[in-house]
């Protein structure tokens, strides 16, 4: 038999259990007091559901649960792949979410504040940092259109970030829909921005003259590759950078709505405007924001709005906006600095001789309050 | 698409997570404070391991994943339905603390007393209380084979339960060479135990009569039933009953040392020897102990002694003992016994008007200290 975890998991052990269960009830702490409600999904969902949404790359790393008993024989002698699966493992806590609230709303508050931690699986090719099983803490708000969600996910993400000690971050924000107009603002065609944004959203990779290659290697009119790299400039391309270029926006209005309320609670950290910004998931239809750090190379959260992934399973729009703390990143970052509990009860050992095991588990137990305490047999 | 979850599987809303999160941490705290140490291993173990562990029945419902890509398809052009999967969803957290204790023993405490509190998944046809996901809270001792390792679990189970509230319980304990014992000395074959054993498990359900019937419709010896079921007699057999049959027995001793010092120390629970009890599981092989009581039909928890499993992956025997709480049948009876949260924060809510949102979230936040506060729009 096999040892060793199946790849991509991980065999966590006792020190760093202790660490990821302070560092969760912590988060879900910050996440409550500010009204916020804690649900649980099950892990596996219909193959259906999985396939069908807006996953993007993620629909590929699927993995997928056998039929069983005739239902599996009867799949096998059609011999097609597809027909094998039933049920797959969720690749995010969004999916299941929206099917969650589609299926329960009438008992739900409504803006609906919700909290998921719990894991998700990725069919990754194993390599270092890139897990196949891992947790997210997910906050959402479903049912509000308004700039105040964005503005209650990014003030109660950070207060998480800060009651875990996690205090180095900074917070950077777009809209999908300025993104586009900027783009097309520059003689791009709407079914090209995609494309774009693709390009766009290597920046930090690979600069402005890369980014630049980049479009022009896929063929783009040079005119309007220059257009748009000029108008970015290579210094900080601003809000009202972005108005000059498209005029008055709504979404430039939300976004500074949101920045504005989103600074003036801040303490330690900052929400910047970042027009490179994307993201790589399908659903998201406007602000889209992400954690970065000067520890951690590469995003440590993120999110962002998805008015029409709920529709799906209702008939009618339903607007919707969550937020992300990668855990698994996070928990990396901490435990490299040497992370250590704050206010931790002391582990003693109470020794017990072959005659004094029942006197030595009620003298433990007058230790429990202060400590915690384990009996052992005394070594000979 | 599909807006409930999968069969066999639940939607938790927020008054049952409050509850279930809650529950969990009062038995971890419990756990912790005696000395155990929480471990997480993965939802995703290797087929293999799966298949070749010794689950009993269990095996015919474990959750089987496809491979993926290449292999995948090669495994589907040898037709061979074994050939598809290549990792299973656990069917309990035995089999992954055997194959963590074997990859990581040099880093841990000897013996090594262990906590899990996860979920398992079984692929039970779908029925009333009967789930397909599910929580358990185990504790384990690796590598004692003292009779006060089995103290250590009980009287460490028992508090658990008090923690959380639960106090409507008695343990029943039983060892299985003791009850080979008893049936080889009725005179039967040593290859015939399994057999009896299966019919005596079901006294509870069908009585002495129907015990005596099953043995005798499956072609027992019927002068060995009537001396099996005389021995054991109406009334309650005890540990003296056993010995007058069987002779002195370590294992007799054994459950004397287990029974008394865990009934000096228990507080408000008894440990009562039970000479019918069994245990599904095949791979226990000395002391099984069960939880009932009498607001449950059937266990709402056990465990018992298993020395061979961990040999499965070392080269040597390991000795071992779990006991494991049934969380959703805690978590069912105490829901339907309108169970409340002692002294659980309220929750309020705060309402804004348009311009008055970054006020409300200070103010929110001030009153965080004694309430979980969320902010609302106010209702126009």
């Amino acid at each position: 038999m096999k040892v060793t975890p199946v790849k991509g998991t991980n065999d966590y052990l006792p020190k760093e259990v202790e660490i990821r269960d302070y560092l969760q009830q912590k988060i879900l702490e910050v996440y409550l007091a500010n009204g916020f409600e804690h649900i649980i999904t099950p892990v596996i969902e219909d193959i259906e559901n999985l396939d069908k949404s807006d996953g993007g790359e993620n629909l590929n790393l699927i993995f997928k649960i056998m039929k069983r008993g005739e239902k599996l024989e009867e799949a096998l002698s059609t011999g097609n792949e597809k027909e094998i699966a039933d049920m797959g493992l969720r690749y995010d806590l969004t999916l299941p979410l929206t099917r969650y609230y589609a299926n329960n709303r009438a008992k739900l508050q409504n803006p609906f504040k919700v909290i998921q931690i719990d894991r998700v699986y990725r069919a990754e090719r194993p390599q270092k940092g890139r897990m196949r099983e891992f947790y997210q803490c997910d906050i959402d708000i479903i049912g509000s259109d308004s700039w105040t969600a964005e503005v209650e996910l990014i003030t109660t993400t950070a207060k998480a970030l800060h009651n875990i000690g996690f205090t180095r971050f900074g917070i950077r924000i777009n809209d999908r829909r300025l993104l586009k107009a900027i783009i097309m603002g520059a003689g791009f065609a709407e079914n090209e921005c995609d494309s774009v944004c693709i390009s766009l959203d290597k920046l930090d990779k690979i600069g402005f003259d890369g980014v630049k290659a980049e479009l022009i290697e896929k063929g783009f009119d040079s005119a309007n590759v220059e257009k748009l790299i000029e108008s970015i400039g290579t210094t900080l391309f601003t809000l009202d950078d972005a108005e000059k270029l498209c005029g008055k926006l709504d979404c430039i209005d939300n976004l500074r709505k949101i920045m504005d309320a989103a600074n003036s609670l801040a303490d330690g950290f900052e929400v910047t405007y970042d027009m490179t910004l994307v993201r790589g998931q399908g659903y998201y239809t406007g602000t889209v924001f992400e954690i970065s750090s000067p520890d951690f190379k590469g995003a440590i959260g993120g999110g962002g709005r998805y008015d029409n992934l709920i529709g799906k399973f209702l008939n009618e729009d339903i607007p919707a906006v969550g937020f992300s703390i990668g855990f698994e990143r996070i928990f990396g970052i901490l435990i490299e600095q040497g992370y250590t509990i704050p206010g931790q009860k002391k582990r003693i050992a109470v020794f017990y001789d072959p005659d004094t095991f029942a006197d030595a588990l009620v003298y433990a137990e007058s230790l429990r309050n202060e400590y915690m305490v384990s009996v052992f047999a005394r070594p000979k």
